[in-house]
């Protein structure tokens, strides 16, 4: 075991919390039935899901043809682990009935052999495990594999769990190295991390091994996917005819994974396989493994990320494109491919606490994940763009993927269910513990029960973070217990502040990984209070980012800012702001359920002269001075269709 | 007749001119036996073309399949256009026979009933005229009804003109309102335009009601192109099975011509299309259609034109997007898109001469057209860009279109033919003459025999234009004669002045829409000295186009400049420049042939401290002062890979 630290189980978690707390009840309260709806093709207007359908026809209740995407089933599956999450923390005897009926609505369309699998079952029966890289048979399994793992642990129900080890067993004895078997993995990877949490989670560890094999298996040569495509006779799912051979770059299966050395390919699929690979690294004390999952970092984040913590710069294949290439208007962004990121930050972050992977996962989370979702909980972003011309975004091609608001259900809908299952599992990113620490990653109101070396230790949060800095910590402990306790200072912050019951502690404070560390023996009732002070800062990007030279940002705290053509008017290009001004944060508390707003003075060209229609002209460029007023971007696009950029022109002074 | 003024044939004109002179030598020397090669399939590394061979197929000469796109024939097509332009101002025995063995060819592959068309012809024999949407059938008749002209003028041969004239007598037969014929029009205009010069060079007015015909008939309701989409059964030649209800604003057929209010759809379709409304207003003294006209100008130049000339700004079906969207690398730009903004422009300055669409002509030949071939006559871009990022160009699929250096050829090779035919009649475009006017457009050195109310007026340009700003122009009369001369003042220049004889004539100059016009009773031998004062202006483009915002671009003339990395290194977005810059013209004899390069004071922004690999920080932007060094964008991309900018960022002072 790599492992450093675990994460507190969610059942020991409970959010309350200004800014959280409303999200957990928009998401139970709307967003879960609403999902549920459309799984069930009850949205007027949206496109159908065909997901519960599909199972009924698949468990022979209904006749009908197979409808939606070939992984329509990964919807119900995340809906279920979102679900499950919920039924965790929450009595909810309705929502649970609901969820029972749907898992065995699951059981009933499982196959004899364990197969489970509505496209191939209703449609094309003969050809399971035949085109692995279009059709998601193990991504499918995997998502539903997590969701049996969370409704175990969220409701103690093995019915689901059950199916999901038969189908786990299946999937083992279909691929592996042994003759007879597959040596093939899937197109899209996801049932890599899923094995493993039903390994954890059942003790058996032939989950754990078929997921080293799939992740062992990836990218050697001669290339699974291109053999198999060539056995298939060279077609594809997604196209009539002969295909040309696949890029499986796509699919992160150039190369074996220890020898990738950058992000590359469809985002949330790499992702994905970053978290299994730092799963089993951690599982299987595997050192090459963890060097992989350290280099795909850094060229991650370091190279490839927004601001927002969004990954993925091009929607041609929803991928990575190369290094400091992120412009804002083309963006993909995608939500599910920052949850992704949360996911693999989440788990470096147990190997080696270190503020690097809280800090991306805090910014992926308040941003560009948050911000995918309208303030009415029926509305997402699949794509998250820094910049939004609507016009563009209507009338030029090339950003016809980009929305400038957010839209009902997408026919890919994989976004949606992702968001839920990550917001009802929130509690189990805000700490984790070792035998002599706790570990506090997130700030966010809530209760907490510790593991520490044998010992309980209740931990209670106040905080009306991310608005405001100041964070307080009540222990309750059965007796007084020696541990340190960890505190991540976030990078931006500087001049961060601890007192312990009433004390200014700086000189017993010992920085660690970006983590304050006080070890202390602690005492029922201690008290910490953490001061983190939240400036308006103005950032820039590094210069090999063309897109965004000559410009600037905002942030505050983990907060990114946007300006909106809502409060600036339009050509939001315009608009300059000197690096010198003196930005003020006001808590605005009629802006979409309240947050801190940014304020200060900027310039826009004026447009005077130009209303004759000429396109260019001797420059004579002038300014004015406007009031500018920029509001966290996860807010934008709930007041109507307008321009919203973050990055603005700064003014060389 | 609504024309004002008639160009002077190109016979009446030649070129001697040390700008112009060695594109001809090279168009002459490489560019048209290169593409003879390419036709020929004879280009080593290069996509074949196929074109001659689908001919040799078609005449029965070769047996094979067919080749190449289905609009293959208009390559050879344009090439002959090309030499019939080259063979009217020089003998040229040996071209010439050469492109009179290709008419033989071109002869042999007619059919009995007149039909011209080598795919139908070979590949689909039953289904001529059944898919005019996709299928380029009337769009390849046009290119070589424009070669059969162009070749007739030059070298008298009738040849071509019988074999065009009995395909266009076909096509009459078969096309027209009235019962029987096809009420129908072509996918790709430019038959339309090419009939008004059938009709000029034989007075055969039913080729000229031909014209009209289709170009009344396009877009009216219901809607000729999804009607014969349906009765095809729906189906598209650049797809399998069913296809999608083709979106007929591509080809500018959605709304009946005289209703079209804004340049929309293929580019190149478009402004081959307005060029016969333009040719059909002047021939018929339409008004409707010269109003229709003058909007779709309006709307191109002054809202969707690239400052190099270029239309068409994305290459989602190589089209206009919308009003003010110029995106500078996501561009298209094509190089046919200009030529066909040339042939317009041409038009328009017939009907008017009023010095705007010169200004647009001028713009789009020195830069878009021009920067299209390499200086070797052998490379050309397809893609005009006004910003690359090579390595972009390469990983970012949404810039695959965008090439950082030019090309062989193209398995679409419209553009090089198009530039030889354009540059090979280049003597067409410098004057026009009425009855009592001669007017000047162009400033390139040259010798033309020009008509003015029945006298032949020669007119001797001599000129370094447009590196330098001086013209002198002589005059040879056999007689005394009283008439006008207007000299184009372009919008660019402030200053000018004009001297006859030595003496400086300011006040007996009138200024008519951009041209300054002397009235005088001109006696042999009369010199008029124009002075152009050729300054570099900083320009700033209107703050509706946002790639632009906070951005200049320099340009001196009508030359448009642009930084390479070559000069200026890497990242050039990281250049900023004072407006106040007091830039310096040069001559460079070393760069590509010689040219007048610009240079100045820039800044740069530092990298320093940016080595630890992070994305975002505090901002402390410095910027340091550079010597920048800015060239003709028409020279860019020819000293190996590299950034390349147009627009660069301003520093507010």
């Amino acid at each position: 075991m790599l492992q450093t630290t675990r994460p507190v189980p969610l059942k020991q978690v409970s959010i309350n919390d200004s800014y959280w707390s409303p999200y957990e009840k928009l998401v139970r309260q709307t967003v879960i039935p609403y999902q549920w709806d459309a799984l069930n093709d009850r949205i007027p207007d949206a496109e159908p899901s065909y997901a519960i359908r599909n199972f009924r026809i698949a468990a022979g209740l209904e006749k009908g043809e197979y409808g939606g995407m070939v992984f329509q089933d990964s919807d119900l599956a995340k809906w279920l682990e979102a679900v499950g999450y919920w039924l965790t923390g929450h009595d909810d005897p309705e929502l649970e009935q609901i969820a029972d009926a749907a898992i065995d609505l699951v059981g009933q369309a499982q196959q004899e052999d364990g197969y489970l699998g509505t496209f191939f079952t209703i449609k094309e029966p003969g050809k399971r495990w035949t085109n692995l890289h279009d059709c998601h048979e193990l991504y499918c399994a995997g998502h539903m594999m997590e969701a049996a793992v969370a409704y175990y642990k969220g409701t103690g129900k093995r019915k689901l769990l059950d199916i999901m080890c038969r189908f786990a067993d299946h999937i083992d004895d279909t691929f592996g190295p042994e003759p007879g078997k597959i040596q093939g993995y899937d197109g899209h990877q996801e049932i890599e991390l899923a094995l493993v949490k039903l390994y954890q989670v059942t003790g058996n560890e032939k989950y754990l091994k078929l997921s080293q094999f799939f992740i062992d298996e990836r990218g050697k040569a001669p290339n699974f996917l291109v053999q198999e495509w060539e056995s298939r006779g060279r077609t594809s799912h997604w196209a009539q005819g002969i295909t040309g051979k696949p890029n499986v770059e796509y699919n992160q299966a150039h190369l074996p994974v220890r020898e990738q050395k950058a992000a590359t390919g469809h985002a949330v699929r790499a992702v994905y396989m970053y978290t299994a690979m730092a799963d089993l690294a951690a599982q299987n004390g595997d050192q090459s493994l963890l060097d992989a999952c350290r280099t795909l970092w850094d060229n991650m984040v370091s190279r490839q990320m927004y601001i927002t913590g969004g990954i993925g710069s091009t929607h041609h294949g929803e991928a990575f494109s190369f290094d400091y290439d992120l412009p804002n208007d083309t963006v993909y962004a995608e939500t599910c491919a920052s949850i992704g990121l949360i996911f693999f930050a989440h788990r470096m972050l147990q190997i080696e606490p270190d503020g690097q992977y809280a800090d991306v996962l805090e910014r992926a989370l308040y941003n560009n994940v948050v911000g995918s979702m309208s303030s009415d909980g029926k509305h997402f972003f699949y794509v998250n763009p820094l910049e939004v011309w609507p016009q563009a975004s209507e009338k030029n091609p090339g950003l016809h993927h980009v929305k400038p608001i957010r839209q009902k259900w997408f026919a890919c809908s994989c976004c949606p269910p992702n968001l839920a299952r990550l917001l009802t599992s929130l509690g189990e990113y805000i700490y984790s513990s070792s035998d002599n620490a706790v570990y506090t990653h997130l700030y966010m109101g809530s209760q907490a029960q510790i593991d520490v070396g044998g010992a309980s230790v209740g931990l209670k949060q106040e905080t009306n973070y991310p608005w405001d800095g100041e964070v307080k910590l009540t222990l309750a402990l059965e007796e007084a217990k020696r541990f340190k306790l960890a505190l991540r200072i976030p990078a931006w912050c500087e001049g961060a502040a601890i007192r312990i019951n009433g004390e200014s502690k700086q000189e017993e404070l010992v920085m660690e990984k970006g983590y304050a560390v006080v070890e202390l023996n602690w005492q029922d009732g201690d008290v910490i209070q953490l001061t983190l002070p939240l400036e308006v800062q103005i950032i820039e990007a590094n210069p090999q980012v063309r897109a965004n030279a000559g410009k600037a940002a905002l942030q505050r705290g983990p907060v990114v800012y946007c300006l909106e053509e809502a409060d600036n008017g339009s050509v939001l290009a315009s608009v300059s702001v000197s690096t010198e001004t003196e930005f003020k944060a006001r808590f605005d508390g009629e802006l979409l359920g309240g947050g801190i707003v940014i304020e200060g003075e900027g310039y826009k060209d004026s447009d005077s002269g130009w209303q004759g229609g000429e396109l260019y002209r001797p420059i004579r460029r002038q300014a004015g001075r406007i009031a500018l007023r920029a509001i966290p971007y996860s807010m934008w696009g709930n007041r109507g269709k307008g321009e919203m950029t973050v990055w603005f022109r700064t003014r060389s002074s």
